[in-house]
């Protein structure tokens, strides 16, 4: 009997124990610093207030319970003994024959981890509910405050980063100051929000075409965002954010701007990318360490394309399901397989993000707690207005436009 | 054109304030420290993981945002001057010309404030979503755990309090571990948690009938829950409770146990009670001064029964409309009358947690982010198995026992 450990309950490391659940020859132990799996396309929309965080995680111990093999550990893992196959965590050491790292990316301040403390980034429910929390009460302050100044200042909104989730959270404030909040304040007028969007490079959406990001720019100017592009951040304090000579006072700061692999990854030894990403063999494996395999956000996988694949749920997915389906034909004496991606294209959803919300939540519960038949796409919102999408009523409704990312 | 200020958006500052909305000759403003309405009979469900905070939370100038003559402020009331009329917020001074105060009541430690950081009590959001986070917590711990006798701790959960909230969080836990739970762990039984209810009187539910108490005893053991009357609890720490002699080690202890008015009350003057309720008028308002009210939890009235009327939503609402249409009679030159409680009994579900878990979901959806339909009805769960209730389809369900409180 084998016992293969997964590190991770995201989209790469649940959909590999799904696999291995309720087969022969294996039993598996999935751990996981929380208890339960975030479904993270949709984790701008619990910020936005449009989502409850049940709607968008599920534990994990729930999701895998059927599969009788599968045990499920709340533990943070903290080493790997790679000569003695052993996983140490913070309460108990686990022996393994195979082990699947899927431990994901978090935010990192380019060095500038005070930071962090004045503009949260978006990679857990406690920081979704702490944006909501900031932007709604900087709509509360202003409508206290009689000082037109003091009310511009807690109504300008600054999201550091324009890649798919500072686009999201950018749009998403637009469209809550343009339509969710209008009717609710006496002394303000939430339109008025100014919501700003800054990005260090030359344009927004890099992983994108260049026609979608024009595209995206202009549908976010339509909703009152402004995007401001080249413009590296250099200095966040409580009261607003620099930008080189630049002073900007702001009611909230949403920061969107950067990732970095778990740390775990550089413990292994292997070589990792300037991200902390661990760079794996065509089968996902670590050199030297056939049996240890690196999925998901975590792994820099170079052999199909020229950049990197990109940090996406379908890849980690796909991923997850590719390494066990390797784990059980070696146990069956066959050989391993090589990795490669089935880009399906990504979803740019044109719909205004209220619409959007009224979807997501449907979606999600039409699709249920394993989130299996969603969990395949990766939901870019670009929160145009051009939309073709209006009643809740599911999956249907989309169209899937061919941005492949670069 | 008369200004009335509400302090506190509970089921007796928005009725109140509903019945004003939209009236001539009076506009209002409502200050709440928090941005939410909080269905509060519900609380504990959000604490067993069976209802998210999002529903039966509405945000108050959402439920508001018709009567455009009133406003909305999150803002925290720290002192009323009597003389001037005044309500001297952290932010701002609002002038009235009649003040309803209705800030209800929060948890007493009697004396032992310290308890609070390791027994939460269940009265905000927050303290609903720890509770919920120390019970599933414990699960997880056990889980890891090989050791019996820390098993057994982690599995021990202590309510301290014989009240409504105590019997429905002890039925809810009960429920949780012989139903919820009992697929999804490998290494321990959750059926075998540990579930100790104490009741410093001599019975639990003291506000109920002795028929109904004896009941809900019996029912509450069917579902593995101790019991324990007359044990005054002596001492509470991080690790678990002492009850005189007696020491009981505890994965979770939750407070349940007493409540005290706000300390604004004290402010005014007034004459309060043992719990720090202010004493009022047959008109609810305070002696002195006939243009301040007092209505819900917060108010001790004393004119129709024996004993107070209880800190019950239905008491809330009817008291607040009721001084909403009081004021508007003054003003429209009629005579004030004196309240009434028109008591329609309390519901006791008799069904097993779970299964009223679903039909509270349902129901408050069913009812939609106003409540009207359901803020008048107080839900006491007495976790009883003897269910005439199975399939979540909505109100239809119910009947009313007749069990009056004391």
């Amino acid at each position: 009997m084998k016992h293969v450990v997964i590190v991770g309950g995201g989209f790469a490391g649940l959909n590999a124990a799904k696999v291995l659940g309720n087969r022969k020859n294996v039993r598996v132990t999935l751990v996981d610093r929380l208890n339960h799996h975030l479904f993270q396309p949709l984790l701008y929309q619990v910020a936005m207030a449009a989502l409850s965080p049940a709607e968008i995680a599920v534990p994990i111990r729930h999701i895998l319970a059927k599969y009788r093999n599968i045990t499920v550990l709340q533990d943070e893992v903290i080493d790997v003994d790679r000569e003695r196959r052993r996983v140490v965590a913070t309460e108990c050491t686990l022996h393994y024959d195979y082990l699947i790292l899927a431990c994901g990316v978090k935010h990192t301040y380019f060095g500038h981890e005070e930071w962090e403390e004045y503009a949260p980034g978006l990679k857990t429910i406690e920081q979704a509910t702490e944006i909501r929390r900031r932007v709604l009460t900087a709509f509360e302050a202003a409508e206290r405050s009689g000082e037109p100044a003091r009310q511009r200042r807690h109504l300008t909104f600054v999201i550091v980063g324009g890649g798919p989730t500072g686009v999201e959270l950018a749009g998403a404030i637009g469209e809550m100051s343009h339509h969710t909040l209008t009717r609710d304040f006496r002394n303000i007028n939430p339109r008025l929000a100014r919501i700003i969007l800054i990005e260090a490079g030359p344009r927004i959406l890099p992983s994108f075409s260049e026609k979608m990001a024009v595209k995206a720019a202009t549908d976010l100017e339509k909703l009152g965002v402004q995007v401001r592009t080249s413009s590296p951040v250099t200095g966040i304090d409580s009261e607003g954010v620099q930008i080189g000579p630049e002073r900007l006072e702001a009611g909230a700061i949403l920061w969107a701007a950067g990732v970095q692999a778990a740390p775990l990854g550089k413990k292994l030894g292997a070589e990792t990318d300037a991200i902390g990403r661990i760079v794996v063999a065509a089968d996902l494996s670590i050199k030297n360490h056939p049996e240890i395999f690196v999925a998901g956000d975590q792994a820099c996988f170079i052999h199909s394309r020229p950049s990197p694949l990109p940090g996406l749920a379908p890849v980690a997915l796909q991923q997850g399901r590719f390494i066990a389906r390797n784990i059980l034909a070696e146990i069956a004496g066959r050989n391993r397989r090589p990795f490669h991606y089935l880009d399906k294209g990504q979803l740019a959803a044109s719909a205004a993000a209220r619409r959007s919300s009224n979807w997501a939540a449907c979606a999600l519960r039409v699709s249920g707690p394993g989130l299996s038949g969603w969990s395949s796409i990766s939901i870019i919102l670009s929160a145009s207005k051009t939309n073709s999408l209006s009643p809740c009523t599911g999956p249907g409704h989309f169209s899937v436009s061919g941005a492949a990312p670069d």
